[in-house]
């Protein structure tokens, strides 16, 4: 049977939840993955040393495998120098979201002021911090990536030392944008690289595959999988497998996230495979991101085969349920036990 | 206390499905309209001389007020002229669906070939039908509309003696488009007056906004809006009111179609107002619909009153459920009992 192996997969962007819902999600990712880059969007949201290693114990409390690692990050706000000396070791990266544009993120930045943050991201770049950035503005749906390019280019030519993630990437500009100044790179999700809003709601209205930023057109997609596929050393897999219990996902005033983690690495494969690139995935799911991370890849390899994998219908436990990407549907490779 | 009467208010787009949602629906739109547009997909589709008589004949027993005029139409397909001549005087016009656009649309035209369908054309003409056009493509969901335009445009010119109506129009080329050709007329939906995508899927997921065609940009919206305020002679309200079950709503994979019967009056006399043209009202909700179609307006007046109106949460009868727009929401105008 056909085999592939993936050396140390890493998840750059991802969301674990807590209580229940972690213990639930948690082992779905550290079954396969050597690791993950840790969102800090809880409520409240993750911006102390102490909420940062108390979150840190309960995801290794969770997971499957303890040689996981989670990489922490802190949800960003302007922060002393002296503070991110002293949480620096625990953390890998900080996070900004500009206020209120995803799931638990009114706290986020009410506008980016490269001025006002510039002490924080001064202290950043003297401790080898990367920024991670959910680049989003407020306005209209479609046009809130595209709009934030300036943001990214203001950022990125201000504090050109500054290590700056475009996480979740969506659009065509973005991939333009990525390529345009040496201290940006990019996170990419499962489903950007499948999907455009046409599966979201060109049919019938499809909340499993509702997320923010939200999918968008066949040129945009396009984009994505060209440079995922080729390998791209900017780009990095970043699941933000974000789940949502099944009856808040499946009611009136569904929430932005789509919840891919048990199916990422079979659904990975298949697509490269399609595209006749697999030769590639491994930069794109694990070398990319330890380069620009300067991380050491793990000893852990995984093994997928090709063998029908039925995606099931949900995840449940500890009293949650989940819906994942795929739920109930046939990915011609399956993780080999 | 303000008040507002509006004679014979005419819904020129209106969805009444059949069985207990028929019996629940079809008081909702008697109780304030004078008569409205009935809409022929149903399954299977109204497209005989017998279905049109028995459909008018449960509507008939459906609704509230037995002086109100259910206008009937034929799914369109290709038809003699001989059958169209014994059909004439239970119908008002024939509605054309691109095959597989929205709800039951199945049986709907392939491709809108103006050579394969001119004998229907031409009988209709002769006949003095109108034409009433779902105008979407397969294409990506925010563009299907706009590339649409060269359809109308084509049997515009190819059939200058037929009356087309665009129907639920909701793009900024499609209120261009009607004015370029004297024999275009619209309809536009309550909703298409109030929201963007970003109502539908820029904040959480909205299944009870979700229509076809999809709600679109702030600049369509905004020349949607326009046209109407405007009293345009070429524009009527067409409420597309399209009530799918609430569990069908509020679930995975959930339906298209929006409720607005039963608020719609009250709606349009608060936006009306908020814009300062109370005065155009009264052509968008019936004037202009008798000149296009010919039609004489009933004695029936509706009055309003500056009174809140809170809207319920469900409409419930016959063991069916429908959420309304705006459900649990406050309206400024009331109907006057």
């Amino acid at each position: 049977m056909k085999t592939i192996t993936l050396k140390s997969p890493f998840d750059m962007h991802l969301h674990l939840r807590d209580n229940d819902m972690l213990k639930l999600v948690a082992p779905l990712t550290s079954d396969t993955f050597t690791g993950a880059i840790i969102m800090p969007n809880l409520v409240p949201p993750v911006d102390t040393k102490e909420a940062v290693t108390a979150y840190k114990n309960r995801i290794m409390d969770a997971v499957s495998d303890k040689t996981f690692n989670p990489m922490m990050t802190l949800f960003f706000k302007p922060y002393t120098k002296e503070f991110l000396e002293d949480v620096r070791d625990e953390i890998t990266a900080l996070k900004l979201y500009p206020a209120g544009i995803t799931t638990n993120s009114e706290g986020g930045v009410e506008s980016i002021d490269t001025i006002a943050l510039a002490p924080t991201l001064n202290a950043m770049i003297d401790l080898d911090i990367p920024l991670c950035i959910h680049g989003e503005t407020n306005g209209f749906v479609m046009d809130r990536e595209a709009e934030f390019m300036s943001v990214y280019e203001e950022l990125a030519i201000a504090f050109p030392k500054l290590k700056i993630i475009m996480e979740h990437i969506t659009t065509k500009d973005a991939v333009e944008m990525v390529q345009k100044y040496d201290n940006l790179y990019a996170t990419i999700t499962l489903q950007h690289l499948l999907i455009t809003l046409d599966d979201v709601a060109g049919g019938m209205l499809q909340p499993h595959l509702f997320c923010k930023p939200i999918a968008k057109r066949y040129e945009d997609r396009d984009a994505l999988l060209n440079i995922a596929l080729s390998g791209h050393p900017k780009i990095m897999f970043g699941s933000d497998s974000a789940p949502h219990p099944k009856h808040a996902k499946e009611a009136c005033g569904c929430a932005a996230g789509v919840f891919t983690s048990p199916i990422a690495l079979q659904v990975l494969v298949e697509l490269f495979e399609k595209n006749n690139c697999l030769d590639n995935l491994q930069k794109f799911i694990s070398d990319n991101a330890c380069k620009i991370y300067n991380m050491k890849p793990s000893s852990k390899d995984v093994t997928l085969e090709k063998k029908d994998f039925i995606v099931p219908k949900a995840y449940e436990a500890y009293g949650e349920t989940v819906v994942p990407m795929y739920a109930g549907e046939t990915i011609t490779w399956s993780i080999k036990s």
